[in-house]
């Protein structure tokens, strides 16, 4: 038997109306529908106060989004065929944009799956599954993706910290076929080896391949600095662009073998000089060194990840951004990234600008990349855009 | 012999100082340095309240905007050499950036030059002075052009309202050479002819030149709708693109004649189908006849011209979105601009989302587009950043 709907509070059907999906549990109205008896991940409907009917979804007493609205239709209850046809949804977008089947297939919010991420790496599809809600169809997601997909192989990175907030346990599971260590992935005319069971996040960021593509229509001379750069995606693209060599660095001694091993795999090892080290530190030393180059490369992992990080987080920004100021030349090219939802766009131009000043440079800001178009922006839920990289010419103060 | 400094009121020189070039006529201690004394356009040096030099700049006492900085170092005079500097600063960015000399030159205050817009048609420069300060030193400008790209011809396209402002005239001129009427101009592979002397603004759109390119990534389909199609630029793209059939809505019947002119030169006019008319009446008698199409364009003139506009323009955006969602077919693309600068990104897209409510659509926002790197954004002058053109796809409700 179905549960009761759930009855929000007053006047707090507002951002369900206006195309965002998340409850938080204070605008439901506890009195009238009590959370307690609701098991997590349940199905249910969801009503305004005035029992307006808004839209089927799914509970989770335990958390703070306590309820995510999936479909605006009384017909469109959550089953199998909902899920094979917002998975087909998602398909058509992608395979209209890319030519090879690498890209992230599903992103939750953005394509009608709460909850749900697919990276698709060729007939291996890496599944990731943030919410109590869909853990609970497991089964069924699984099913419709090898219904829609016929996959050899579908891996559950089911390993990131975002579980802990629903109650969900942390672990990677083989759920079909026997996956490999590693596989060889292409992008943009470069293979690099990508670990689906092993790697950051689900092995490889596919949010910033538009990103590094766009490095083609602006050029990036003949010295290079790759901050951060994890299996070496923008190293390699930047030395396949002509850069004569690319200063590589990475904290992971295991990223920088990696760069290495896809340099060798690319017949570009003699342009590549990995740095291991902390970011900051290894700046300073370049830095101190008077080292210079013609572009530098900036895409560290979120240093704000929830909000009380904010200053501390805009901090190392501002002092990051800096330092790769200090080593460009006159004229050079700045990429420079933030994935951290709660730097905003505006707010990480700002800390950008504010270190331009300080190492008296003006920058002109030539493009604003954003995640690419198989990571969509659900234009009524502002979390679904994190990736912020900038395109600027830094010149000497004007 | 040079006036004295302007001195600011105290505290007044923080937006400088974080890089803006802009004072306004309130910020100065008007007891201490009167501006009545001072000429419109004259040269001016710029001090805090503590007398901290900030820069030199031009003055114009009968404008809001009173004081532009246009050197922070004390020895870069507003001489033919600095001039001489910023234009070739200028034109390194663009020759780094287009193969062919059509584009943008000199973009303002993201330039380093406040209060002067020049465009490159070949050997034409289209020039655009919307200050007292640069009218003052009009000479000056026009013999650094000559000097630096020896063009053929210069045209003043100083017919622009913002030159009532600061009390300036407004006409066209030929400054130099003999232009003729029209000459052609190749964007991504196609002829269009443009009339420097006599078209809108300066007889193209650069500034959406980048976004057109972005069409050929997410592909048109059969129909298309482009509306507010000025000569055709986007249309073209689209039948080039392999759109069957374009339907192309302008208000100017001669904008319309040139659309037809422009397709007939690229041999696309059995794909063209331009319809005279105002905006939204045309769409309006289009959904009621039940056409449908696979991408919608929407590149309209500003609805927000200044601040006060602002509710009634904002309408009208969300107004026009909603006839284009309504015309447009499940899993088709929207492309939708914006050049207001009173509407912000994050207002533009909250705008087109309450359009797609109204009409039962959900979209994903694929990319957001900003004017081209021939316009590049000052990150401290949020005046410098004014186009937003959204990438989106339009689904079902989901």
């Amino acid at each position: 038997m179905n549960p009761q709907p759930i009855l929000l509070r007053k006047d707090q059907e507002r951002r369900l109306l206006a195309g965002h999906c998340w409850i938080y549990s204070n605008e439901i109205d506890t009195k009238a529908t009590p959370l307690k008896q609701l098991e997590p991940g349940q199905a249910i409907e969801i009503l305004s106060n005035r029992e307006r009917w808004l839209g089927h979804g799914y509970v989770n007493p335990h958390s703070l989004i306590c309820a995510r609205l999936v479909s605006r239709s009384p017909e469109r209850h959550l089953t199998p065929a909902l899920w094979i046809q917002r998975i087909r949804d998602a398909l058509a977008l992608r395979e209209r944009l890319y030519e090879r089947p690498y890209y992230r297939l599903i992103f939750g919010e953005s394509d009608g799956l709460p909850g749900l991420i697919v990276d698709r790496y060729g007939d291996l599809l890496s599944v990731q599954i943030t919410t109590a809600g869909m853990e609970r169809v497991r089964g069924e997601l699984l099913a419709a993706l090898e219904q829609v997909l016929r996959p050899r192989a579908i891996v559950l990175r089911n390993d990131t910290a975002v579980r802990a907030l629903e109650g969900l346990d942390q672990q990677v599971e083989v759920a079909l076929g026997e996956p490999d260590d590693t596989l060889v992935l292409e992008e943009g005319g470069l293979a690099f080896e990508v670990a689906p069971l092993s790697g950051q996040k689900t092995g490889w960021f596919f949010d910033q391949a538009e990103n590094r593509q766009r490095l083609a229509r602006y050029g990036v001379g003949e010295r290079v600095l790759d901050v951060c750069s994890y299996v070496g995606a923008w190293s390699l693209r930047a030395a396949h662009l002509g850069a004569h060599r690319v200063t590589t660095v990475d904290a992971s001694a295991s990223a920088l073998e990696r760069v290495a091993a896809n340099a060798a795999r690319n017949g570009l090892s003699d342009r590549i000089e990995p740095l291991q080290g902390d970011a900051f530190e290894v700046l300073r030393e370049l830095r101190d060194q008077g080292a210079r180059f013609d572009t530098v490369i900036l895409d560290p992992p979120a240093f704000i990840k929830r909000r009380k990080d904010e200053k501390d987080g805009t901090q190392a920004y501002q002092r990051l951004n800096r330092l790769g100021l200090e080593l460009l030349e006159p004229g050079g090219l700045l990429v420079t990234a933030s994935c951290s939802f709660h730097m905003g766009r505006d707010g990480f131009q700002r800390t950008v600008q504010q270190a331009a000043r300080k190492s008296a440079r003006s920058l002109q800001l030539l493009e604003v990349g954003q995640q690419g178009p198989d990571h969509p922006v659900h234009p009524a839920i502002p979390e679904t855009a994190y990736l912020k990289t900038l395109f600027m010419r830094a010149l000497p103060h004007f």
